[in-house]
């Protein structure tokens, strides 16, 4: 019989961790042993699993002991005091934090595009990192295009629904929301810095200098995903919604295919559904890549102020592909050949 | 005494239209008399002016009648049928319509940019053309950029409130909004062909082929109003907000000047604000720029994919000096040299 797995998950109740939860149930994956761990918060909440209910803990010392993998789903901080813990112990870590990705021996991986990093994991650093959502979803469809006509630049600006900063967020967006329908005078401003309903502004997580986070996220995972030298520049815009994120994409070509040539190499490419037909009012929006697993792709164009270049518009869940499902993917190709 | 004007404004219960009434009233323009006319499902209604309140009339025969100036911020439908009977009655039209824009001999204008496209206006055509309202707001911040650093490309991504679709399009995303915080399972969708609470989609208006009417008016107006054969792509993306456009704007020019030198030439430019200083939190919001006549800019920085190219944010009230103050500015300049 094959091999199953002991899992923990740190900051499992947060939107990730819920997610990823859910995946481990729907994708089979091979689970010997569950342990969901949250902050004191929300530890004692019970999370469904299977036919089961697991009870989610408060994070202990023994938070790794005799587990294979360990996802981190929580506050980057947690990732960087723990992450290292749970590898002395034994597992192996999926993160989804921005701590470690920039390390040159931490892989940061979407296992259609280039699971060959995962081979030296296990005997190696023992962390994974997946990248920042929307480049997931960039990445899967500039992947296909690149191999064929060759990438040189990409200028993308990304929307993010209010789920960027988490149940909080979420939270945050519709009590201001439902305030504003009620005329209360007060608005409650704490995740954002500034109104979130009915508002919109470029800026997404926190400033590192000119750029933030995010941005610099986004540029420096594309890189590496496509491995190539392509340059990419990131706007990351908080918009009023709920979950997903929207991309306007820019991409220059050594040599551009004309629309239906990318359309063409778009169908074929995995995890990438196109939506693209303007006559019949299809292309794709944030409420549809809600209840779907592909990244949306569409509006795909011919960019009139650049012959070498064409424009397009990509849909994604920047909760599941764009983060549980590939932490979740990643451990699948991980076990592959894990005796 | 200084001469004054009889006016009249067709679609003046409109979104653009009151702002117009309010305009001509805020910034004291010498109306000598003032005809409001809408369609039969708001004519009778009253509209405040200065002191007074002015009957609206359903669109009769004689409505260019008398009149020196003619506002038309109707349906584009209007502006056709109608626009050339004003002139034939002895009126100048002032268009926010795309109908006029593309015609060799209308000006569009914005005032503070090209006055001087003005001049003939009164002995030609006698129609001018108000440019598309993200236009408007992005040429006042490229063209001090222009004039000293010289562009030679715009990518520019625009984001558009509800308001896109006038008023009907404010109450569908307002009873969209309602209907599910309260969980009810009908939903009203007419203006926009789908959801527009909670959803943000790449599709602003009409397609025109591959791109919509508005992207491609953004695209013939900045050449003109810069008077520049700069290459200019445009996307235009839905989103659930209210009133207000934000442009994330990638220019690339002969010798891209430093983010420090951009905003210096911007801080002195003429209706443009400059909000730029990440560090305290400070960039324009779409909320923010409701309450400001200026258009703001922020987010100025250095393109990490390219080395002769800057990125940027711009918000602005598409409304008012997108539409309706950019409209009465027009008038303000026609009549300096009107006996």
């Amino acid at each position: 019989m094959a091999r199953k797995f002991n899992i923990a998950v740190v900051g499992a109740t947060g939107l990730v961790g819920s997610e990823l939860v859910d995946a481990l149930a729907l994708r089979r994956f091979p689970v010997e042993s569950l342990r969901l761990f949250a902050s004191l918060n929300t530890a004692g909440e019970k999370a469904p699993f299977l036919d089961d209910e697991i009870k989610v803990e408060p994070i202990s010392g023994d938070f790794g002991q005799g587990r294979d993998i360990v996802f981190f789903t929580a506050h980057p901080m947690l990732s960087r005091d723990l992450a290292e813990d749970a590898v002395k112990a034994g597992a192996v870590v999926i993160d989804a934090s921005r701590v470690f990705r920039s390390l040159p021996d931490v892989p940061v991986v979407v296992p259609e595009l280039n699971p060959e990093d995962l081979a030296g994991v296990r005997g190696g650093r023992r962390i994974v990192a997946s990248p920042s959502a929307a480049a997931v979803a960039v990445a899967l469809v500039a992947a296909p295009l690149h191999k064929k006509f060759g990438l040189k630049r990409i200028v993308a600006v990304t929307t993010y629904g209010t789920a960027s900063a988490g149940r909080a967020g979420l939270a945050e967006h519709q009590s201001q929301t439902i305030g504003l329908f009620n005329q209360q005078e007060e608005m409650e401003v704490e995740r954002f810095t500034r109104q979130c309903a009915f508002n919109l502004f470029p800026r997404v997580g926190e400033f590192a200098d000119e750029e933030t986070e995010v941005e610099r996220d986004f540029e420096s995972d594309l890189p590496r995903l496509l491995k190539a030298p392509v340059r990419v520049a990131a706007t990351a815009v908080q918009a009023p919604y709920f979950c997903g994120t929207g991309t306007a994409l820019n991409l220059e070509f050594e040599q551009a295919p004309t629309a239906d040539e990318a359309r063409e190499a778009l169908r074929s490419a995995t995890g990438v559904l196109v939506i693209d037909d303007p006559g019949q009012d299809e292309y794709p929006d944030t409420v549809e890549s809600m209840s779907r697993s592909e990244v949306l792709v569409g509006r795909i164009r011919r960019d009139p102020s650049h012959d070498q270049a064409l424009q397009l518009w990509v849909s994604a869940d920047n909760l599941r592909k764009g983060s549980a499902v590939n932490m979740v993917q990643i451990a699948e190709t991980l076990i592959k050949d894990w005796e």
